[in-house]
Formats: C-alpha cells, structure tokens, sequence
C-alpha cells in the first residue's frame, strides 16, 4: 500500500472526500443507542459492534475513517480499535488514527510502531511542537500517511497559533528589538505550514502529492486557503464539519480545482445522526449515518467539482 | 491527594528532585536485560517485573516516576502500566505520566479520564499547541498535576519553539509588516510561558506552586532561567539529564534559592545504568539504578542547596 496513492484510487473510485470519524461515546445521551449497551457487557463489544455496523453501512461512500484514538483509550477498547481497523480493511476503507502523538526519537519511533505496526493504521495525526526530531520516526514509514497539525478547528487555536513569529538570526536575543525592521512576520500555523511544506520537499509523489499532510479546520476558511498555498503537495485533513460548525462551502479552499487535495472530516455528525432527527428509531443508526454522508457528499462535491474529473 | 502538595512534601522528606523515567524496551541489547525476557512469554510480565524491581531498588531515594506511555502502547503493555502505577502508589511514590497529549473538548475529556481516572496517574505532560481549549479539561481534575511542553531537550525544538514571536491586534494581517515597529518580539517558548503563567492564574497554591506545570530541557540552561523567571509558581520537570548529555549544573536554573520548583527526570541513565558499567552483572540493574540516582542526589542537591531546607 502507499496511503496517498490508494486515498486518491479511493476518492476517484468512490466519489467521496469524506472522512467518517469514529468516536465512541458510552455515557452519553443520544451517542451509541442504549440497546447496544444493554447488549453487551464488554465494551471492546458495544464498540466494535457500533463501529461494524456504520462500516457496512457506509464503506461504498467514503474513503477513509477516522477513530480517535482517545476514546478507545477511556474505555480501555484496544481491541475493539484494532479489529475496528481490520474490519475496515477487509472493506476496503483506510484508516487515519487521530492521536495527535508528538515525541523525539526513540519515544516517536515507539508511538510509530504501535500506529503503524500494532494497530496497522494507515495514516496518523502527529503534532510537530517539538520539531523535525518528532517526525522522522514517522516519515520512516515511507508508505503511511502523516497529518500534521497546523490550525486546529476550535476557538482557542487563536492562542497559540494565531501569534505572529519570524526567524531572526545571527543578532543576540537581547538586540532583537532594534532589528525588527528586517523581520517578516507570519502567523505560527503559517510558520508550521512552511515547516511542512520544507519536511515534504524531499518525498516521493503520486498525482502531485506525498504522505506528508496537514490538518486545518473548516472553521477558518481563509486560513484553509493561505495553507492551501503554502504546502502545495501536502493532502489537508479538514475537521470540523457539522457538529463544530462549518459546511460545504467552508472546505472548498483547501481543494485544487479537480475536486483533489484535501478530505473532510465529520464525527458526531454522522455516527449520532440518528439522535438528530425523529425519521430515525435507534437502532437505525447505520442508515442514518449513510443518508447524513449521502448528503455530505451531494453537497461538498458540488462545491468542489469532484465529479468532473 | 494534591499533586503539588504532596510532591514538594516527598521532595522534602528525601531530600530528592529525581524522577525515574520507565522507558521500557525490548529489543534492544543493554536494555531490559535478557534474562527477565527469557523468563515470562508475556512482555506484561517482563516489563512489570524489571519495573517492580527498579521500584523496589530505589523508592526511598526518588519522589517520582515517569513512565513514557509509548513503549506501553508499542509492547500492549497496559497491564504492565497500570500495575507499575499502583504499585509505585504502595511504595510512596508519586506518578507522572508522559504522553504529551492533545486534542479539544470531549476528546481531551477522554484522554484526561484515561490517563487520571482508568490509569490513576497523579500527573501527566501535555502539548497546548491547540490552546486552552486543550488545557481546561485536564485542569477539571483540579487536584492532579500538569507539565505543558515549554521548551523540549531535542535539537530541533528550535524549528519551531525558537522562532520570533508577538500578538498584533485590531490591524488587518495585510497590513502587519508597516505596524511591526509596535510589536515586542519574543520566542515562541516565551509566549508559551505566558499563557501558561496565564492560565496558572485562577489556580490554587501550595506553598507558592500551582498543579499546572511546564517541560523544560536540561539541555538549555539559558532558557530554563528565562522561562523560571515568567511561570513563576509553576514546578519544572526537567528532561535531557544523562542520556541527553545535561549535568546538575544546566538544571540549576529551574530551581529556587530553597532547593524547590523543579524535578529532573532521567531514564535511560538511571533503567540501564548496569549495561553502562562493567562492574554489575545483568541481574543487579536494580542495584545500579539505586547507585546512578545516589550519584544524580549528591550532584544535584550540591547544586540547589535542597539539603539546606
């Protein structure tokens, strides 16, 4: 396998740049339906029965699924996260683990076996704070995919990433102030953007792009667009859609013209779809999750032309 | 139980600032040695047993442990895990966990559950790459302990945590670069330290230290003193000691007059310290852990006067 080579086969295949979450939530009202619970004394169980169920439902539209990784921690459902996976394969669908996993060295090829070997994820979410040291490890796996976090979808991502920096070298720290007139200043998520897209230059290509992404959120479109620009090569992992906010016509900046380059993320508001609408009893779930993808797709694939191509 | 408190209480009562990294490895030569993996089929059972042993060897003369989750994940280690967490507890000692997490809302909720209720650790490390939005759920747990990634020990940490950084408010982006005579620049490991010495603001005090915490390498001093100086009731965990290269002297600056507000872990120099010297057979790497922290002690404290508290 080579991630982005078979995401692109997929995407053309399947007419869908959709990314189906999996976040398994037992506590909550509305989020995996009481009959599954009472069914079962495992969750590794309820989990893996919930997550099967919206695969054969839904593995003819999408291309990928994305679990997070935290929740199969919470409910200690290991197993379930890895049959989940194998599951998934035998449907013909990837798997991009959301960990957001961040390390150096022999700690970060540790984090890369289990993804990668141990789960057998295909493509994973990493944050670079600490620098290419963290991402090696990962890009050792030269056939996986990678997604590295540059503007996160909530609010506070302003925090942070919304701080204006530059590189100012060879004047002492304590200088700086009387030079700025030489700096260029750019927001950090354009800082780490640049970051990737200089990580990347050296990858391997198929149709334009290599294993080396990023991840922006759909809630900052004009973000999504300056990114867009910036790592050239670099698929974009888009989160945020429907329950956090943003629609089709936020996604359209991080697509090339031919409907390329970028998949849309929606959890919640496929797998609980059915608690959002009366037309669907519980254990309808799984239809509910496809009719709320059908719609994805129907109106993100007008936005972004992927049909044409 | 109260991180803070009772960490500076154990700190006092052995006159130690040593945290024990358990990074459990394998597969390779000088490490957990070969005996304990021929003796148990399960690596639970291996790494549970090395991990007792280091324990066993060393609990009066360290405060803390800090398992690196990674190598948990690699070998599927759980059990091993969570049995080292319980038994460090029976044994006075106090658990931080390191597993740089990061994500928002529900999904940090979920990490802080895994890691603070289903593996009980008493403190873990963090990435706020994404912001408050990533920090608050953690903070909910308000008696356990928090290490936000300030400045890493690895050589690319510059890559990004070392780049010029200012917030400019209320001018268009397009405008930034004639404004810029009004911005303060500083390092993005700098602003890190103000929003953390932010959000530390609300936070309860034990003698002058809040639980939220910052990570800061041993293998930059000067840093270590400019970030002491701004996160000034937050405790240090220093990395990068031994294996890393970093002596008692580069931790110096994280420390107060008293001999408080910093602890510097080390793995590696402290697990395997019997492959390093020829004078310990395999099966007395307890004995030379218990030696290789005596010998970091003495420097140490040495260095910061703790002795004189």
């Amino acid at each position: 396998m080579n991630f982005i080579r078979d995401l692109i086969q997929s995407i053309k295949d399947k007419h869908s740049v959709v990314s189906m979450g999996l976040d398994p939530r037992l506590d909550k009202e509305g989020e995996i339906p009481q009959f599954l619970i009472d069914e079962y004394d495992d969750p590794n169980e309820i989990i893996l029965e919930f997550n099967k169920t919206l695969i054969d439902n839904t593995y003819d539209i999408i291309s990928v699924i994305k679990p997070q990784i935290a929740f199969y921690e919470k409910y200690e459902a290991f197993d379930a996260l890895k049959e989940t996976i194998k599951y998934a394969h035998k449907k013909d669908l990837l798997v991009i683990l959301d960990c957001k996993r961040n390390d150096i060295g022999t700690t970060s090829e540790a984090y890369a076996y289990s993804i990668f070997k141990v789960l057998n994820a295909d493509a994973c979410t990493i944050n670079a704070y600490l620098g290419i040291d963290g991402v090696k490890p990962f890009l050792e796996f030269k056939e996986k995919g990678l997604f590295v976090l540059v503007k996160t979808s909530n609010p506070s991502s302003n925090d942070f990433q919304n701080l204006f920096s530059t590189e100012i070298l060879g004047i002492p720290d304590s200088k700086i102030e009387v030079s700025v007139e030489n700096a260029t200043l750019e927001r950090n998520y354009i800082k780490m953007a640049r970051l990737v897209s200089k990580w990347g230059e050296e990858l391997t290509q198929v149709s334009n792009f290599h294993n080396l992404g990023v991840v922006v959120g759909a809630t900052f479109p004009d973000e999504l667009k300056s990114i867009r620009n910036i790592v050239k090569n670099s698929y974009i992992l888009i989160p945020g859609f429907g329950a956090q906010g943003a629609t089709a016509k936020e996604t359209k900046n991080g697509f090339y013209e031919d409907g390329l380059g970028a998949i849309v993320n929606s959890s919640r508001g496929i797998m609980y779809a059915y608690s959002k609408n009366g037309k669907y009893s519980a254990n309808k779930f799984g239809e509910a999750a496809r009719d709320k993808i059908s719609e994805m797709n129907k109106e993100i694939n007008k936005v972004i032309n992927l049909d044409n191509t």
